[in-house]
């Protein structure tokens, strides 16, 4: 391990499982959390810049420079058809560093959308693209092109740590982050879980209470709750 | 009254006068909060799911814990046809407390929709179901039932004291609070609001300034307002 | 210059170049902070309250007391058609300052929108006018009429300076604040870059790379950038 | 109960035990917050001024309008030696509505010390005249004497109810709201908690862990709980 | 004027009357805020690095680029005995643009201390030098020297217009900006406040209100304010 | 790699080399983040309850649920003379985790002291034990003991990456993280960036400007930036 990890693009990345990713793109980002034990949220200040987006595929990681989106130029090279870019920044900052143009070639290059710890611009563009970005920012600010960053490289975004090629789902209820190496398992959890959902959903449509459901009420009492009038 | 208001459920509560609960479901937060003399406002940081919704109606408070929403459920069983939710928890935490399968449950008890001072998820779904949240939140995390909070005792939401049973109107400007002894009082002082708003929007449709309608010009002269070139 | 800019109104103001205002509102704001070097942006705190929100014009400047709107109707006789109205507080404020009647009024007199580092309200009402407001917060809080500000002062206004008859521009990506001695200059240079990005997004399109577009390698490989396996 | 609160000053409040108070003088916040079931807190965002301030009072209550203080002074006169004054404002607002001057009539008054979800000023001053405030800020923006608030009445403070007569204590940690009417059994649980503390401290010090002598180890291995290489 | 007001850096500026800055000198943030009308704060986000600093003088203005020091070392140069430095960032950035180095550097060139709108580091250093420093955040976080930026042009620091050679007074409270063509102005204004201020707070401390002493009765009883028991 | 990392404790870290901890604990954290080429830092809202407080030492990593430090009491075992704790939640929380008596309990294992992205309390006892906490809130809001999550594995706290064993160093600019791997050779390069800063600083405090001594002349005239009068 270098001790510096900034100025460095790793060209070839392992992907997660294509069968996986697939497997993860039938389900929403609730679901997969839950699948996976409870971890690898990214913060809920990340939001879509359209509430229809979703997007499910392997990462490309950035980490830009605060007012510098030179990276995101070299990251557009590493993208393969059907992958995510996530990008972060050394420091918190809201600056725009992604719009149209980068976007159309994104695009070119097959990424299905962007997650980035930093503002975005051209969103009405962006939207007419059917490219979905999650931000932490709208913002018109631009940006240089001065300083290195790394592609490809583990990082940190928004709370969640992302290694390239790791799963990263994503819609209106936030972003997930599924490390590569649990993706099929995660996605076959997932589908446990939802497999039951919809039976679920009838059950308390009908009336039945989720505290006689999942059988809450004994240990309530146990735990002393009392009910006054 | 109770030391610790920890582990309670009130069954009978109190609920505003239903035609005051009516009469109060024909105003928006606007005007209520004006007819009410300016306060009962929650904080503008609770926002609404979805864009055009709105509900009123008499309160079932929830006390959570952080990261835990055993309480959702055994409020699901306090609440009668034509209520609203109000959930607090006893410190600031985003996590996803409420989801579809709540959701169902609450619809299927008559529930008209949930104020959270927390997160909320799966709101592609609830958008779909048509069940209106406003939360501080909307994030997928999830969360646990181990710990005991308390239904319809008093709390605070938002900066606003609610007691069970008082009307809860909420829609795209905020959420309001309208304590049940004085309902019916301030639905007719909304309606005596609302009455001439058709009238003073076409008086300053055609052109009349405020500063003449409301006769404000000898106050600010009086107050010392310059007027320069 | 006085040393208190309180109790202010400045009736003459002069309002940049109609030619250069019509030149400008043909842009975006992203292209417009761009022709104009990369200042002039509000914070993206300031949100539009709905989606497909544009507007330009010069600016009616406004400064508001907390919790007073006392000055908006003050304003809104200096409003002449085309006008954009910049509000801003003496110290941060959320309440809701703006709301149906005043944007009747605004409408009536010709203006074309509102930026308020403050908050707003009657969204729906603001929505079905076509009335665009880019504020900080969307609170139903209502204000009172009790202490002077100014009309037509120099303001700083979320965290950009704006002159009385300023061109401002507002869109999904921010506000932007185009001093008026500069507002044909940055009209034709938002021209300028505006002529090529079709055809700049037709290369992207077709996959052509940004790095080999803009010449980035040798800057990259300058930089020490290394690309590794 | 009246409809609107604002304009209303309650002259005779029912103060808790001054015997509690004193009790309650014994103990910091967390272990009073602990002896009431772990409720009552205000938020954290409100701050002491200096470090090793403290203060244990029965509290008076204001209702503040934003950018206006004249509530406090109108409070100043309902003081009585021992109180501690309790302030909040009918929206988010940090003016600085306390300083230097109020300081010297709340003390002449025999007031303890203030609570403010608000900013104050004149810090040197205060911490000279060893007046402990905790704000959410500290600002030199003065205010204005516009408008009526409330004195003692019920008031939300920074997310804790607090009603006239309660008891608030503040010190490093944050500031607890005991009601009055159980002021004296959360002071004796409050000493009956402290009692055995230096003991546990010593334990504690001597190297047992809290798994063994709160016996957690059975629970943590029922939970779940690993242990690898 | 310029289009682009980066990459300017302005020699001569005009800075405050010197005699007005000395008296200036005599008071605090909050006395000079109210003399000059209760205009020209900075938010209060911008805090002391310790708790007793001070400084008063005429302002050489920075405009900074995010995560880039480079005009830091380019203002130094242009500081004169006496001088403050106040630097704020084309974007919200919280990172260390300030330390010890450059710290000695400005005392060298004799300047009084820097208000920046942005972070700063080396704060242990900063307080044994005695070089006070208002920020809105101590972060240890580098910065590069790679973009232009501007000094002594008009900028807005944290809220607050500064042109180059106004006055700026800081201390515990926050930081106020005296526009240099009042500055004498203010400081008359500023005496006369402070002249009566320690016979008020005789008469305060003597146990007279405000409310007999500014003769607030009527007007509250005009405003309406009731008194109950 | 498990699906599912919580409930795991490991016992057998691979702590930094001593000799480069002992040999990272002469600098402080600006400098260090420096000599890893400026990566490393956590966020600046992880602040020290006091204001001299310093640490160097092997991270000892906790990952904690919401309003529950059960993780804490486990840690506690897992302390060896000389390490750091570093904690952080799943989600945001500022709930009091930490307080003195923890605190004896760890230092009675030799931990040098805490990083938390949560709150603390008890804040006076902490101080006076001499056992520095850095964490995002001082609150007393306490905590419970249900549900597990682990200790010793890879975590993200405030924005950083840490794994068990990594050097953790916090003083009052913040806190950075230097890998285990990469620990004596950072140490290296922060001693030889020490080693010239005295003789800088005394070069600049005689007068010597950056611009001369970095030779940043050419580079801005290059980069276009223009002197005025």
């Amino acid at each position: 391990m270098a001790m510096n990890q900034l100025g460095i693009v790793k060209r070839n990345i392992k992907r997660a499982d294509p069968a996986a990713v697939e497997k993860l793109s039938r389900f929403g980002v609730a679901t997969i959390h839950e699948a996976m034990g409870r971890v690898g949220l990214m913060k809920p200040y990340i939001r879509p810049i359209y509430s229809n987006a979703y997007m499910c595929g392997p990462a490309v990681t950035v980490l830009l420079q605060p007012g510098d989106n030179w990276m995101m130029h070299v990251a557009a090279e590493q993208i393969q058809p059907g992958d995510v870019v996530v990008a972060t920044c050394t420091t918190d900052n809201e600056d725009g560093f992604f719009g149209d143009l980068l976007a159309t070639s994104f695009q070119a290059r097959g990424a299905k959308g962007l997650v980035i710890d930093g503002g975005t611009r051209d969103v009405k563009d962006l939207t007419e693209m059917n490219f979905p970005v999650w931000s932490r920012a709208i913002h018109a600010k631009g940006t240089i092109k001065a300083t290195l960053g790394s592609v490809n490289i583990p990082v940190v975004c928004a709370g969640a740590s992302v290694n390239p090629g790791d799963v990263v789902i994503a819609d209106i209820d936030g972003v997930v982050v599924v490390p590569a190496a649990v993706a099929m398992q995660v996605a076959e959890a997932a589908a446990a879980r939802e497999a039951n959902e919809g039976a679920k959903r009838a059950i308390f449509a009908s009336g039945v209470l989720g505290l006689d459901y999942y059988k809450m009420r004994e240990g309530l009492e146990k735990a002393g709750l009392k009910y006054i009038d």
